[in-house]
């Protein structure tokens, strides 16, 4: 029998819930080909490359999950998340020599199209003369990176990107990749940015048709979504280094529940930001120290995730030496 | 005193209702400016044509509406809609003549982009050479029409369009639009396909910061959005053509719910659509009749709504003769 090991309620209960949130959820389209992907992905990566070192790789989540209200889906509760701090941090990672694994929610931002605008087809091309097609000045630059950097990366196989809506996508997703990456130990990485739903409507006590309305209020019940990082950590991937994000919009109580989440599940670091300063400073918590990281011009980037990463990377370094002693 | 009028609350109710979901809700960003906007579309386009015809405007509500559960928002409900109607609709009402105020939701489907990729430009474009940027062959056509559309249409003046996210930007902006259009009474339209919300939380009862979890279920109670949809027949702008829809996944109610919706609110015409047949067929109920209109790929094109803006604009013109009279 499992112990409790500082839970708040069983091991036992847990892996209850959080077995009847799998069986009850609507499967995965494709998740044999799904699967597949993550597994030829990580395999090709952890192979030595020329520097005599197997590539690490981070699985990077990215944007908010969705819990729909109705079978027949009108109706869901999101997280609101642009997928911007993903996107970047998906930069970084690359460019720090990592192979990624990008799950982001559809339509939310893309790495290296940060600065592109809302519609970039629409408002970065214009037609020349009878048919050409041509960006215009003002955007080239940007559309340029974005498309060149995205081929590059993507034809390496450094980047593989996958989408997800409903937090059964994302989880079912998640399980897949922690079975992969648990096949090469503490050289993979979580970054959990993706803002994910506390609390959700079990597929099998939802209503199939669109809820009525026209009869009063609307009452609704919301379970808790069972807490995955735990079993991510113990089960899924355990030796994997993991980072996870605590979002609040009350700075007085962020960083007693980012310390919180990391005893709880076990992290190895946890990011908290607050929702309205998150693109200018996060605060960096571990079982040693809480580290401020702010965004800072005068070094020339104009981003907090370039120095977050760099943090990251270093001290993801010194935990996979730890193994290698 | 105002009558009842056949209404399932008192018409005094329900003003008192509306008048407090205006002045609770958040208020809405440059609407001097987004008023502004309006006003001189429809003017412009009111004023007599070539043709000696004022040109007739319509109002296009396109993609799902959100309700914030929290003020400083990171949860909120949404209603699915990919805006593929109210995207199609328009680019069959301009082609009709008509003038089009296109209010969407952000980042939803837009007019004549229905056939490109989710990400057009990631999926479009290539680097050729050392910077040459160009569209890919497969999509080069959709590209070059999408473009070439949009822009002609918004240089004309015969496009405005404006982009909304929560149920309270929806409904100001809506609201704007129709004080704005009674100055051309019947020569205006109102094509309602947005899916509004008909619940939400009334701002001075939200809480300010995120709910957190940990504490067992989540128990929410939603009260009815006011029944807006009368007070633009009967206040906003009464001599307005107005055209909503209704979309169930129960077919089985679906018509008696459109029937219901048409006397209810005094609409014109409601379009009955079923979650999973929509892009197939809908059913157009007036007061007189029931008309299924179908996708129709013999004649040479591949949506229903060709057919059914045929069908609106014909009885918009009897109902604009009406008046001539």
């Amino acid at each position: 029998m499992a112990l409790p090991s500082g839970l708040e309620i069983p091991k036992e209960a847990l892996d209850a819930e959080i077995k009847s949130f799998f069986e009850s959820a609507p499967s995965l389209k494709n998740s044999d080909d799904v699967g597949q992907k993550f597994e030829e992905f990580v395999k090709k990566n952890s192979l030595l490359s020329g520097n005599g070192r197997a590539r690490r790789v981070v699985c990077v989540t990215s944007g908010g999950t969705t819990v729909p209200l109705e079978q027949r889906c009108v109706r869901y509760i999101d997280n609101f998340s642009s997928g911007h701090r993903g996107a970047a941090s998906t930069e970084y990672f690359l460019k720090a020599g990592y192979a990624v694994i990008f799950l982001y929610r559809r339509r939310t931002c893309q790495p290296y199209c940060r600065s592109l605008p809302d519609d970039p087809l629409l408002e970065c091309l214009e037609i020349v003369g009878d048919s050409n097609t041509q960006v215009h000045q003002f955007h080239s630059q940007a559309v340029r990176t974005a498309i060149t950097k995205t081929h590059a990366v993507v034809a390496e196989g450094l980047l593989l990107k996958l989408p997800f809506t409903t937090i059964f996508e994302y989880l079912q997703m998640l399980q897949m990749v922690a079975f992969t990456m648990r096949n090469i130990g503490p050289h993979a990485m979580f970054y959990l940015a993706a803002a994910v739903s506390d609390f959700y409507v079990p597929w099998t006590s939802m209503v199939e048709h669109k809820i009525q309305s026209g009869s009063g209020p609307l009452d609704m019940r919301l379970v808790q979504v069972p807490k995955m990082l735990l079993v991510l950590r113990k089960d899924w991937a355990p030796l994997s280094f993991c980072i996870s994000f605590k979002l609040e919009t009350n700075s007085k109580i962020l960083l007693e529940k980012a310390d919180m989440a990391l005893s709880k599940y076990k992290m190895h670091m946890v990011v908290a930001n607050e929702l309205l300063s998150q693109k200018e400073e996060v605060v960096v918590v571990t079982s040693k120290e809480k580290i401020l990281v702010r965004r800072n011009k005068s070094l020339g980037v104009d981003d907090v995730e370039s120095t977050l990463i760099e943090l990251i990377v270093e001290r993801h370094s010194v935990y996979v030496e730890s193994f290698d002693l």
